[in-house]
C-alpha cells in the first residue's frame, strides 16, 4: 500500500550534495556550476537533485578553527527563519531567499534541495523573536535541553506546544514558496543518541511531515545523521523518504566494509518511497571545504564495490565530489546505464553470504532476470563464487554489468576473480 | 520470492501446545485428549498442530521444587539422543519413540510437534557417548560455556566441528522417522542474551535448518524464547518459520499491553513462511503443571484484545489452555470464522496509533476489504476512534467481526465504545 | 596526609539550605529568618552554614509552570556574572551583591553559602559579553553542547581555553569579596551523565578548585547533584569537600531505603575534608517553594533512621525544612548532643549487614567507645540484633543515644525491637 | 581497625606463581626447582610464597588444542574433592595430596599456595558424588547455570543450601591438613561479568572466607580474575587479602599503560591485609606452558616502569617467570632492597598527574621520607617533572632508588629524563 508521501520518490533519489566537497562553505556559484554539469552530463541517466548542505545562513561559515563557528550570527528574518547569507548567495538579496537559485535549477530540468537542522535557531530564542502566525515568541516553544551534540545553531521544539508546529509550518511554507523539492533534515535520525535525555526526535519528524503536507508542495524528506535505529524503521517508513543507516561515510575502507553490516540489517526495509540511505558517494574531488581538497582515497576497486553495494541495496545515490572536477573514470561510474537500471528496477535484494572475507548479494529485476553481486572483502586478490542452487537455478547466462560484456553460459556456480576490496556485478538470465 | 522452507507455513500456524496447562509434566494421555478435542471441535477452523513441550525425556519432570529438576537422568539412546520417558509416554516402549503418538494424531487429520532445547545433553557429554555416524564422542562437540541460563539439560554444539552438524542430523533423522511435523527449538531465539559469551546461537539455527532439510520431511521450525532481536530479523526469516518476539507470555495485563510495543517493532516482518510469534494463548484452564491450575486471569475484554491483536498482526495461534476444559466462551474465541479469515487472508498490517491509552491497527484483505482494530488500553471504559482519512477513505460500510453483525455505513471516522482493556475488530468495505 | 582544602571542613559541614522549603523562590527575608533561628537554637550544637540555593539572579524565579523559567532574563553584571535579583534581595541594590547579607549572617557568628551552576550564563554568551581580565567574550569560552539536562541557564566552559579559568576566577573573586564561606556547585558531580557527550565535568571541578584557591578566601566546596561515580572518588577527594552520592533526596521511604546501598558503596571514602553527601534533610515544614507546603512525609521512626544513618556514615547535615517552623520533635532531632558527638568524633564507620529487611553499621569513637546502629527496613515491627563477636567483643555496656539512657550490660549480642522503618543508635563501652 | 584476616598479609604478599611460565602444565619438579631458587636467592628480600596454579588435578592438562581440555577426567576423591594428578605430582600418591610438597617448601622457610576454581567439579555433580559430612550429593548443591565462561571444570555452589558451605569446609579442611598457606580462588572476582545471570559470586566469597576461618589455619585469600568492581571494594576488603583489579596481565605495553588507569581508580583502597592486585610479573622466561617459551617482551625500561608502579601502588608481587632461568638483570629487579622497602613501608600512595603522556605518583615512608615516581608514557624519550609544591615542599634531597645513588639537593621541582615507557623512582628527604 503506497502512501501519498511515497510517490515523490518511487525509485532511489539521485543527485549531488555539496557537503563532501564544499562542507559549510558552499556558495551560489558552486551550486550553479554543479547544476550545469549535472544538466549536461548526468541528467539523461536519472540524476536530478542539487542539494545545498548545512549553514547556508551563516555569513562566515567555515572560517573558524572548527567545523562550525559557535554562537555565530545567522541571517534570520523577523520570524526567526534562516535566510541564505547574502554574501555567499547574492541572488537572495532583498528577501528573495533561495527562489532565484531554485528557478535557475528548475529551468535546467533539475530539482533543488536544501539542508536544515531540526528545531529553531538559538539566536531567535535568546532574542525572543515572534513565531509567525502565533502570539508566542521563540523562547516559548524551544526546549533548552534539546540540542545537537555537534552543532550549536538550534534548540529542538517542544512537541507539546501547538506553536511548535506553527514554526515548522512557517519554514516549510517559505521553502515551498522558494520552490524547494528536497529537504535534508539533520540531527533527527539517530533517535537513540540521547539516552538520558527526555527528548525524542520522533515527534519532530512527525511535525515536519505535517508541515510538508501542509505546504502543498512535493518535497523529498531525507533524515540525517545515522545510524537510524531499526526498531523505528516503521516510523521512518511512515514519515520520511530516506534515512541514514550509518554515521557519516567517508573514503576509508573500514567504513565501506562496515556498510555491509548495515545493509545486512536493513535489507528488508527497502521499498518505493522508503529508502535506507548509505550516505553520499565520496568520489572524484572532495574535501575543499575542509581546509584542503583531495582526490578520493578509495581505490578504483573500492569505488566499484561502493557503487555495486549502493546500487543492489538500492540506496539513494548522492554524489559528494565536485561535479565539474569529474574525470572520465568517475563519470563512467555515474553513467553506467545497466547498473542504474538495476538501481531503479530491481527488487527483493538480499544478502546470501557475509563473513570477514567476502559478501554475496542477489536481487531480481522486473524483467525476471537475476542480479548477483560478488564482493571480495580481503586485502588480497581472491576468487568469490556462489552456487546457482542458492538462487534456485541450475544454469544461467551471465553478463558483467561493469565490464559491459557477456560472460556466457555457466553451470553449477558463478565465480569471479576479484581485486583486493573489489566487486563484480552480474546479471543472470535463462541460459540461451 | 518464496523460499522452500516458507511453503510449510504459508499462513500462521495454528495449534495447541502443552506448556501453559501441563508444563514439564505432560503425558501421552493428555496429548491424545487434546488431539481428540481438536479433531472434534477446532479442526474445521484450521487448527492442526498438537505440540508436546519441554522435558519429555525426563521421567520425573515437574516433581522437584523448581520448574526443572537439575542434573536429572534423562532417557537417552546409545547416541545421546533424547527418547520419550516411557513412564509418561507408554507407547514409546521398545524404542518406538514418538512414532505411535504421531501416527494416532495423523490418523485424526492433525499434525504432531515436539519441543527440543538446542544442543546436546550434558549427560551424553559427561558420559562421553558417541555421536551417530562419526567417530567422536559428545564431549568433543559440546561447548562447555554454551548453556541456557534457565534449564540445565544441554550444552550448545560447537559450530566449528563438522560432527556437531552430524549430531543435529542424527536427531532430525529420528524425528522424521517418528513423523514429526513441527519442532519448537528452545534457548535459541534471543541471540543477544549472552553479551559476554563468545557463543552465538545463529550458527545453531543454521545447523538445525540444514538438518531439517536433510531429513527429507517438512517440519515447521519455531524458535524460542524471545525477545528475538530485530537486527537479526533477516536471519530468522531466512531459516525459520516462526520466532518469539517476546519473553514468555502469561495472563497478565502488563504483558498483554507490552505486546503492542513488540508488534509495533515487528510489523514489517510478517510474510508467508515467516511469522513473528507473540507466544501461546493462555486461555481457558491453565497452570495445572505448576502445582495448581486456574482459569485464565484475563477478563473477557482482555481475551478479545489478545485474539484481535494476534490475529491482525498475524501471529501464530497456539492455544495454551487444556482443550477438553474449554467452555463455550473460550471455544467461541477460537472458532470465529471471520476473525480466522483475517488471520489467514489479510496482509500489510500496520499500526496507525499507539500511546499509553489506545492503539489502532489496520490491514487489507485479499478481497480488497480493509480491517480496523481499535484497542482501549485504559483501565476505564473509553471511546476509541479513527478518521477514515487515515485509511484514505471517506466513507465505509462497517461490520463488527466479534459481534458478527453489520454496523452500517459511516462517514468521516469510525468509533467504538470499549470496555477497559477491550477491543473491537471491524471490517470496512465500500459503502453500499 | 591532609590537603590544604581539607582544613575548611575537618568535620561534616552542618547547616541549612533553602531548597527543600523555598526552592527557587527564596528571598532575603527568608534567609535571615532562618539565620536568626539557627543562631538562637542550633548554633551551640555546631550548625553554622546558611545556604541560598539556585536561581537567586532570576527576578521571576519559581513563577512559571515548571521548576525553572527557561530563557528567562537573569540579573548579570557587565562581565556576565550573576548578581542577586534586587526585587528578591533588596540589600543587593547598587551592586552590593550578597555582601550585606553575608555580613549580617557573620555578625550572628554563622557562615554564608551560595549555590551556582557550573559554567557561564547562556545570556552572557548570546550577548557576547566580555570576560573580566581578558580580551575575549563569553561566546569564545562557552561550549555549545555542554549543558545541564534539567536547567537551561548555563553553558559549560571550555577547559582548553585559558580564559575559561579567568571567568571562574572572576566569579570567585566576587564571592570572596562578598564574604561567601560555602559554594554548592551544581550540574557537576555526576560525571557519567553524558555518555555521548565529549564533555567531562572533571575539568570544571579543577578550574573551580583553582579559582577558590586563588580567591584567597576559605570556602567549602560542595558538588551536586549525584550520584557521584565511585571511580572518581579520588578526584573528588582531591578537589572538593563534599559531593552528592545520590540523586535528589526527598521524604519518601523508597529513597531513604535506597540510601543504605549508597552508603554501603561509599563507606571507605569518608575522611576529614572529604564528605560523601547524602543530601539535605527534608524534616519539618518543606515544599513551600513548590506550589504548596507540607509537613515531612517521613514518620518519626523514619526520621530517626535518616538521622542515624547520616550521622554514623558522617554525611554533611544540611537541614531542608524551614527553621522557624520547627516543632519540638524536629528540634530534638537536630540538637541531640550525643548523636552530634558521633557525627564529629567517630571514625571507621562500616556496614556489618545489609539485606532487604535490616542493616547494621558500626564505628569507633575517638574515646575508644564503639557505636552500633541497628536499622529495621521492614514495613512491620521487628527485632534487629548483632552478635558482639562481629565487633570482636564478648560483652559491653550499652547506652541508647536517641533515648538518652543506659540500657546496661549485655553479653553475646545486642538487640533492639524496632518500629517499622525504625532505628536504634547505641554506644558500647567496656562493661563496668 | 584491623580484621583478624588482615593479619596474615600485613604487607603485600610476595612470591612466585606457576601460570606465566608453566600454565596448566606445572609439575612437582618445576614447583620444587622454583622453591629452591627462591630459598637461595630471593628469600632474604621477603619473597616467600610458591603457588601452584590451575588444573593440578587434570592428568593431561595442557595437552589439548586449547588452554584447557574440556570435560576431561579430573582426579577426585570420593567426596568430589580435587586431588593432585599423580602423574604430574608423584609425591601425592597414596592420597597424600599436596602435603609432601608443602612440607618440603616449609622446610626451606617458604610458604605454599594453590589455585582453585570456585564451586564444585562438574564431574562430581554428574556422578552424584556425596558431599562430606552431609547426606546430600553434589548435584543437590550445584547451580547448573553458575559457570565460568573460560573454564569448564566447575559449577558454582548454591548459597541457599547449607551443604554448599559444607563442601567448601571440606576442601579447606583438606588444604589445612596439607599445610596450604595461600589460596588463589579463580572465577570469582569480577562480580559484574554475568549481567543476565542471577548468580553473584559475592556469596561464594563469603562461604570461602568462612571455610578458611573454620579450617583453623592461616591462609592468604587471593581473588581472581579481574577487573574487580570498585562498588564492591568494601566487600573484598572485608573478606579477602588481595583481589585482581585487571583482566589477565601480560608483557604488552598497552596492558601496562592501562594499569595506570586501574591504579588511579583503586588508589584509596590499599591497606594492611587488603591489597588490590595488579597481577603477576611477566619477567624473565615465560610462556613455556603455552606451546613455546619466550623472554619477556617488555623492554628494560618497561620492566622498571612495571616494578615501580606495582611497588609504589603496593600491589602484591608475584613473579611469573621461571625462577631458575633468571638472568642477572631480572634478579636485580627482584632484589632491590630500597624498592622493596618502599613496598613494605610506604603508605598513602596517590596519583598526582596522569594524562596520555605521563604519570606521577607519590607516597610517604614510615620514616617521614617521601617517594616520587615519574613515568614517561610516550613512545619517545621525554623529561617528566613534578613541582615540589605538589608535595608541599620547597626543597629536598633526592635519591634514585633504581640507580642506587644520591642525586643531591633540588629546589622548585624534580625532573628526570626518561627512556620511552621508562620510569624513575626517587626518595625525597629534607635537604641536608
Amino acid at each position: 500500500m503506497l502512501r501519498k508521501k511515497d510517490k515523490v520518490a518511487m525509485t532511489p533519489p539521485m543527485g549531488w550534495n555539496s557537503w563532501d566537497c564544499w562542507a559549510a562553505t558552499v556558495n551560489e556559484k558552486q551550486l550553479l556550476e554543479n547544476a550545469d554539469y549535472m544538466a549536461a552530463h548526468l541528467k539523461p541517466f536519472g540524476w536530478e537533485y542539487v542539494v545545498c548542505d548545512i549553514q547556508w545562513s551563516e555569513p562566515l561559515a567555515g572560517t573558524g578553527e572548527r567545523e562550525y563557528r559557535n554562537f555565530a550570527r545567522l541571517t534570520l528574518d523577523e520570524y526567526g527563519r534562516q535566510m541564505p547569507a547574502e554574501n555567499r548567495f547574492p541572488s537572495a538579496a532583498g528577501g528573495a531567499g533561495f527562489a532565484p537559485i531554485a528557478e535557475k535549477i528548475h529551468s535546467m530540468g533539475l530539482k533543488f534541495g536544501i539542508h536544515i537542522m531540526r528545531g529553531i535557531p538559538r539566536q531567535a530564542v535568546h532574542e525572543h523573536l515572534p513565531v509567525l502566525g502565533t502570539d508566542v515568541t521563540a523562547d516559548q516553544v524551544a526546549l533548552f535541553h534539546s540540542i545537537s551534540c555537534w552543532n550549536g545553531d538550534m534548540y529542538g521544539l517542544d512537541p507539546q506546544k501547538p506553536e511548535s508546529q506553527a514554526y515548522y509550518d512557517s519554514i516549510f511554507q517559505l521553502y515551498a514558496a522558494w520552490g524547494v523539492d528536497f529537504v535534508k533534515v539533520d540531527d533527527i535520525c539517530n533517535t537513540n543518541m540521547y539516552p538520558n535525555n527526555p527528548y525524542s526526535a520522533e515527534k519532530e519528524i512527525e511535525m515536519i511531515r505535517r508541515a510538508i503536507d501542509r505546504s502543498g508542495r512535493d518535497m523529498v524528506l531525507s533524515l540525517s545523521p545515522g545510524p537510524a535505529v531499526i526498531e523505528k524503521a516503521w516510523h521512518m517508513e511512515k514519515h520520511a523518504n530516506m534515512w541514514r543507516v550509518t554515521d557519516d561515510f567517508w573514503d576509508k575502507w573500514e567504513l565501506l566494509k562496515a556498510m555491509f553490516e548495515r545493509c545486512e540489517v536493513w535489507q528488508k526495509h527497502v521499498s518505493p518511497g522508503c529508502w535506507p540511505d548509505c550516505d553520499m558517494l565520496p568520489l572524484g574531488r572532495i574535501g575543499m571545504g575542509f581546509h584542503s581538497g583531495r582526490k578520493t582515497n578509495f581505490t578504483r576497486a573500492e569505488q566499484v564495490t561502493m557503487m555495486t553495494l549502493w546500487s543492489i541495496f538500492r540506496s539513494p545515490l548522492m554524489m559528494g565530489g565536485n561535479l565539474p572536477d569529474c574525470d572520465n573514470w568517475t563519470l563512467s561510474l555515474l553513467t553506467n546505464a545497466e547498473v542504474l537500471h538495476l538501481l531503479k528496477h530491481s527488487h527483493d535484494a538480499c544478502q546470501l553470504v557475509r563473513d570477514d572475507t567476502q559478501a554475496v548479494w542477489t536481487s531480481v529485476d522486473d524483467d525476471e532476470g537475476r542480479y548477483l553481486a560478488l564482493f571480495n572483502l580481503c586485502d588480497a586478490q581472491a576468487e568469490v563464487s556462489c552456487p546457482l542452487s542458492e538462487l534456485e537455478l541450475s544454469s544461467a547466462w551471465v553478463r558483467d554489468l561493469w565490464q559491459k560484456k557477456d560472460l556466457g553460459a555457466v553451470q553449477g556456480s558463478v565465480s569471479a576473480l576479484l581485486a583486493p576490496h573489489g566487486a563484480a556485478l552480474l546479471k543472470l538470465t535463462r541460459a540461451h
